[in-house]
């Protein structure tokens, strides 16, 4: 048997998340149904670096799976896309040590959310950006972000249907940059919580818009307290960006 | 009467282009029925600068519209956004003068054509770029669409169900420009046959592909002949970036 790691992009518009579900669809769905018409196995198991909310897209999404198959892994990245729909793209594969595994080897993650702030909508952009027409400050929003850098609770920062066994995770970096009309804001962490990045977001736009100071930070993030957080931004400005996995560079 | 000019953003991907027609979406009709909603008027008849084929977008569409109401012209930019679909935007509105006419008093329009040009396909493109995985030589596109520069009969580069009365047209502006793996073409002119931007661009990539040299783009012009141009490009690479009205800057 082979471990193969494969890199997929995609488009999250169509999915509930990626995680296999009864009576919906899922890009794990679609991607086991790809190798499975590739390699003629019927069991096979994906094992996908990260659970993404539906409408949550994925610019380069970790997932590894074994085979018996005589297929070159490096030929995965081509012969799945003939099999996968048009919005999942897998753009690279090659063989993992036996050990390796998606969840356990993933070191940290790196998730983008993108704002559109110009006045009018952008129609090109409405499953990829979340547009937002009031003017935000990003000078306030990076003042804010920097308060959620380092190791802390953040169970304000949570859904409350989490079944988590702690709240306290590490978010190594924390950038606020516009270009023009777009805010991007980019997170990376050794893990996440439920709708995590989207709570960060949220609040973050409520410093922007001038409704909280970014002092207001620290004490949302002490009291523990989701509540006081800000609102949930929508799912379609996330994009899972990069999953760095042990051994990879 | 007040004549009022609007500037929309569409994704064309749902539409059968502009132009009204019976059973088929078109971006025109709902612009109409958005302003009868509005307006309570019941004789709305929009005039476009431009027909776009089925899945072509605008960036800048310009038209215009006579009306009574007394919803101040510079409004109905934002009351229209209440009204339309998610996909088409009114980003401006004004009051020109009344003898203004969209077809008519179009100067010139540009369009730009992107190719994604990287091995694997980009899934938030997929409507939005014609991904072309081979390399293209932009240098190569850049020494045949010079080419194409002035006023010429483009007979070859039209599809050949046109009922135009003259097929000679101006270009004044043709750029080839690559960023990173993707290539834009942008064209501007006086005017365009029926799929001209997307042939020259089907012809482009065929110079880019090394299957024809930037030469032969003189003689496909002279010959005037359809079936020696390349293929047409897909529709959903196009965009109508800007018309250009006169008394406007």
């Amino acid at each position: 048997m082979k471990n193969i790691l494969l890199k997929l992009s995609y488009d999250g518009s169509r999915y509930h998340g990626w995680q296999i579900q009864k009576n919906a669809n899922s890009v794990c769905a679609e991607v086991t149904k790809a190798i499975r018409a590739l390699t003629k196995e019927k069991e096979v198991t994906v094992i996908g670096a990260s659970r993404t909310d539906a409408g949550v897209h994925a610019v380069e999404y970790v997932c590894n799976f074994r085979t018996a198959s005589t297929i070159p892994p490096q030929r995965f990245k081509y012969a799945l896309n003939t099999q996968l729909p048009y919005d999942i793209v897998c753009h690279d594969s090659y063989e993992v040590e036996e050990a390796f595994h998606s969840i356990n080897d993933t070191l940290k993650k790196t998730y983008r959310y993108v704002i559109s702030n110009g006045e009018f909508a952008i129609p090109f952009e409405r499953n990829y950006a979340w547009h937002y027409a009031h003017k935000l400050d990003e000078t306030k929003m990076q003042r804010a972000a920097a308060y959620f850098v380092g190791t802390h609770d953040f169970a304000a920062f949570c859904s409350s249907d989490t079944t988590t066994l702690t709240t306290v995770r590490t978010i190594t970096e924390l950038k606020v940059e516009r270009k023009g009309n777009h805010i991007m804001i980019d997170v990376t962490g050794n893990g996440f919580l439920y709708n995590m990045v989207r709570i960060i977001t949220g609040t973050l736009v409520e410093v922007g818009l001038g409704k909280r100071i970014p002092e207001e930070m620290k004490t949302l993030i002490e009291e523990r307290d989701r509540t006081k957080a800000g609102m949930t931004a929508p799912p379609y400005g996330l994009y899972l960006v990069k999953v760095y996995v042990k051994g990879s560079e």
